[in-house]
């Protein structure tokens, strides 16, 4: 059975540019923080992927460092906070794992109006829904630290407003490879003080050596980040097909939210009064790849926190499908997704039926 | 101009096993959270990887957890004493800088009978001393938590006794590539409290999405350490025919320290009387890469802590150029080194003349 994999969101299978600029990267030598030749020339290389993702992040190069990803990214904005004292904190209900839960040991408030710092997720990777930064902004003090993770966001929509100063992003979300990722600080966020020390890494901001290869197939990921973009913007007809397929083909369906604008390529489906765990393993079982929850929580058996807040009860939260489209899913793929998917109700159906007349 | 590279402290080159592996890895999709089928393909390699490098590291595959690197398994071990509180810290004064900052935080005491925990590199990266664990082990509380940062170690010597609870490393030490690593937790390093929150993954230890990539290549490298032990300690006696030569050539150089078990690859010289910004310059200029401090520290002025610590004056300190051999390095390239800095030594005499006369 051919896999069919509608988990982009999860991350996204790296492209070719990337690929062919880690295969290229296999015979460097040397350590990128080495003042010798071997250190600059991989320094070079360092900093020319370091334009590239900057640019995709709509920022400039010395405003950008590099993590192992965007979770160490937000671990390390939340760690800035308590490094500098004294910031009441304010953040959407749909903030990954990664940040959320950092975020538990800073001083928040219910308010945007009423933050020194806020932390806004870029678009939400369990429903695609976006973040309105142009309202959020007319909220917000005029000196106010504007931070948000656009892992999701950055090779599916145009860069955020200027006025953000701080963004985190991923590169497997773009295209990359899992392992990098990157921050970037301008503005009000270089008053934040540094949080960790150890070696004198990416200007002093992030002890380790980096990852070169990674880092090197991020900024190819990056460099086609507009095709990217064009890409996914084009998947949302196909989502929109797979999602009214699947609506009319299950009577308790519904879309999670209702309303509100998406990623392209994202559609979250709920289905009332059905199993989560037992809907899980049977997509599964027919060879579709789909999300449960953000990945990195897919394993516990906790009902995701972000759907709880839109006002899912924790069975719905539970049997809520995440599809989303990667640049390369066709009309073929998703066909092929809704005729195996409407076998699997019937026979879900046949299950609970045979488990009640045991 | 070819290029003589001695300077595997900083990072070793990959490996074929390494680079093979990474290659075969590009078209892998999905994420190793996921519960569905690409996830867990994803996390069966993941974990053929965990257990070769456990085994490595001379633990079992249930103590492992990845990380990026040495330096964030370094920067967990200190967040988890102080989040687990109230612990008593003695370390050498051969720490690398990414665990002998963070530990700054924490109370330290000046004995290690004193020592509620412990830690002791396997082997300094700047000289390649060796620490003699045994030794260290009779002066601490039988129940003091015992922890070493093995990066050098671990491609060179054999695992360190089993008395040691928790083990730091990284793969581009061994032949993997940068960007990641991993730490080995039993006996009471057990107790200590996990320090960071976020998604799930490495058993709720380390959020972030593994760098799977990477640690599949991590994995074969590690599965090869039998044979790149070997070759490393094959490389003792051209390391000590380097040293001699040097030493013979260079009136004011001396070996530091003078004494002590050292890494079979590793020497560290110290030229007294010399600028050393200026032999690093003149080194680098004839094409030959040697280590002057950490690599990660080595675009910093400072001089090295632990070579102060060794009793050098801050003018030895910057002075001390690391040889560190790498297991393809041949006698022909020490003797071209050799001859290379030879005629080094004479153009820096003539250029301090030539200022002097200026």
């Amino acid at each position: 059975m051919h896999i069919l994999n509608l988990d982009a969101n999860a991350s996204l299978p790296p492209t070719k540019a990337a690929k062919d600029a880690l295969i290229a990267s296999l015979d460097l030598e040397g350590n990128p923080s080495s003042p010798h030749r071997l250190g600059r020339a991989q320094r070079r290389l360092m900093d020319q992927a370091r334009a590239a993702v900057a640019h995709a992040m709509g920022g400039h190069e010395k405003e950008v460092f590099f993590t192992s990803g965007a979770s160490e990214g937000n671990r390390w904005l939340v760690d800035a906070v308590l490094a500098t004292g004294n910031l009441k904190v304010w953040s959407t209900t749909l903030e990954h794992p990664s940040l959320a839960k950092p975020l538990e040991r800073c001083q928040k408030v219910s308010q945007p109006e009423q933050a020194d710092i806020i932390f806004a997720t870029a678009a939400h990777n369990e429903t695609g829904l976006i973040t309105d930064w142009d309202e959020l902004i007319q909220r917000t003090k005029p000196d106010a630290i504007l931070v948000s993770d656009i892992s999701q966001a950055m090779g599916r929509l145009d860069p955020l407003p200027q006025r953000i100063d701080a963004l985190v992003c991923s590169a497997h979300k773009i295209g990359g490879f899992p392992g990098v990722g990157a921050v970037l600080l301008r503005h009000r966020a270089k008053t934040l003080k540094a949080p960790w020390t150890g070696g004198g890494q990416e200007g002093n901001l992030r002890p380790g050596t980096e990852a070169l290869n990674l880092i090197i197939a991020f900024g190819a990921a990056a460099a086609d980040i507009g095709a990217m973009r064009e890409a996914n913007q084009a998947l949302a007809p196909l989502r929109d097909h797979l999602e009214q397929a699947l609506l009319k083909a299950w009577p308790s369906a519904k879309r999670t939210p209702e309303h509100g604008n998406r990623l392209p390529n994202t559609t979250a489906i709920t289905l009332s009064g059905v199993d989560g765990e037992a809907l899980r393993i049977q997509i599964d079982t027919v060879g579709v790849c789909v999300g449960f929850g953000s990945a990195c929580s897919a394993l516990a058996p906790e009902p995701s926190p972000s759907l709880l807040s839109l006002g899912l009860t924790p069975q719905e939260a539970r049997a809520t499908i995440r599809f989303s489209l990667c640049p390369g899913t066709t009309r073929e793929i998703v066909e092929e997704v809704i005729g195996r998917l409407c076998t699997l109700i019937f026979v879900a159906i046949h299950v609970t039926i045979h488990l009640w007349i045991q």
